[in-house]
C-alpha cells in the first residue's frame, strides 16, 4: 500500500508514463561450475540512475548482473548473470522511451565453458581457454531498425585517453549519449561513491564536476527528462 | 571494552592460547585494471569456520578475499585480492597451532596483465591471454620443512568424484585434514547456508549430514580443538 501510495505521488513526475531501461552491475562470464570472468563494478552509479528516474516518475526495468549494492526500490528488478542474459532481458523489456546502458558488460565470454570443475594439471600444465565475442547491446539497441529508443545512452569505463576513446564508442555504437569517466585505480571512482564524467553528445563534450553518484545519477535523469520532453 | 570482556571471557575455551590461521573467500586474479577472473565464493564456510574457533577461545588470523559475507568480529582481519597476496598473508601470520585453507583460491593467473583496459578489436579479433600457475598455499604450509602448523586442513570443492578427487588431494598437498564438499550447482550449496561434507584424515572418510555452514563450523573447530588437545 505504501509502494503503491509513493507511486501515485510519483506518477505526476515529468518522466510520467514514460518506460525507461537501466542496466548496471558487471557480467560473470563463466569458465566451469566454480570460475568466472567479471568486470570490476558495483553497480552504484547504474542503481542510482534507476533510482532518480524513478523519483521523476518514470517506469523503469532494472536489468541488473550480480552488483555489490541492492537494487533499488519501486523498479521493475531483472536479475542476470551474463552478458547474453542481459540482451535477453534488454530485449524483452523493449519497447521503451529511452535505455541507459550503464552496466559493465563484458566483451568476451568462454566459448571452452566447461560443465565440471577443470583440474589443475601436473608439470605446470595450463588450461587453454577459448573465447568468443559476446554481443554487443549497447550498438544492438542502438541501431534498432524499428522500435528503437528515442534516446539511448552508453557508459565509457575508460583508463586513459577518455575523452577520445569515448568520443570514438559514441561512433561506434550509434548511441545518442554517452557517459565517459576515468575508472583508472588512481581516482578511487571504481567501487567508491563519487564520479566524474563527461557527457559527450550531438552537442559535444560536458564535463561535470566530481560529485556524489547520487547527484550524477539525478543530473543526469533531469536531463533525460528534458531530452524526452523536447 | 566489550570486546575486550569478551576476550577474556573465550581465553578460558579449550582452544584458548592457540593461533590459528584461516583463510576464506575468493581470490580475484586481474586482467586488466576493470577485468578479473575469480572463483566462486561467498566466504560464509570460512567466516563461519573462524567465528567457531574464535568462539573456542582460539587467537584467529582470518585472510579473507573479496567475499560477500562480513569478515567475523574478535579476529584479525587481514583482506587480500590475489593468490599471491594471499600467501604472502599466509606466512606474515605464521607460526600457528594450525591452519585452515577454507578459500578457493584462483588456480591460474593471467600472466600477461595489462595496466590499461583493453580494448575490443574491430573485426572480432579477440584478446590473448597468458596464464600462469598460482602458488599452492595449501600444498606449500603442508610440506614445510620447519615450523609446520600441528594440524593443516585443506577443501576441496568439487563437482564429481567428490571421493576420489578429495583424497588424491589430500595425499598430494600433504595436508592432515581435507574437508570435501560437491559444490555442483544442483546441489544449492554454493552461495547457500547449508553444506554437506565429508572430513578425510588418516583415519579415513566420515561423511557429515547435510546441516547448516554454522553447525559444520562448530563440529570442525570442535574436532580442531581435540586434536590439538591429544
Amino acid at each position: 500500500a505504501i509502494v503503491e501510495a509513493v507511486r501515485a505521488e510519483l506518477s505526476s513526475g515529468p518522466l510520467s508514463g514514460r518506460r525507461i531501461v537501466v542496466t548496471s552491475g558487471p557480467t560473470h562470464e563463466p569458465i566451469d561450475p566454480v570460475r568466472y570472468i567479471a568486470n570490476r563494478s558495483s553497480g552504484a552509479q547504474g542503481t542510482a540512475i534507476a533510482r532518480a528516474l524513478a523519483a521523476l516518475g518514470a517506469e523503469v526495468v532494472f536489468v541488473t548482473g550480480p552488483a555489490d549494492v541492492p537494487p533499488p526500490e519501486g523498479v521493475e528488478v531483472v536479475q542476470v548473470q551474463t552478458a547474453r542474459q542481459m540482451l535477453e532481458a534488454v530485449e524483452a523489456a523493449l519497447p521503451a522511451d529511452a535505455a541507459v546502458f550503464a552496466a559493465a558488460v563484458a566483451d568476451w565470454r568462454v566459448s571452452s565453458e566447461s560443465g565440471s570443475k577443470i583440474k589443475k594439471q601436473p608439470g605446470g600444465v595450463l588450461p587453454v581457454m577459448e573465447f568468443a565475442e559476446n554481443p554487443d547491446i549497447l550498438a544492438g539497441v542502438s541501431q534498432m531498425k524499428e522500435g528503437r529508443p528515442g534516446l539511448v545512452v552508453g557508459f565509457a569505463a575508460e583508463t586513459d585517453d577518455v575523452l577520445a576513446h569515448a568520443t570514438a564508442k559514441r561512433a561506434r555504437k550509434g548511441c545518442d549519449w554517452i557517459v565517459a569517466n576515468d575508472v583508472s585505480p588512481a581516482t578511487g571512482i571504481m567501487g567508491g561513491t563519487e564520479n566524474a564524467v563527461v557527457l559527450i553528445s550531438d552537442a559535444g563534450a560536458e564535463e561535470w564536476p566530481r560529485m556524489g553518484k547520487d547527484e550524477v545519477a539525478r543530473r543526469l535523469a533531469t536531463k533525460i527528462s528534458g531530452a524526452l520532453a523536447g
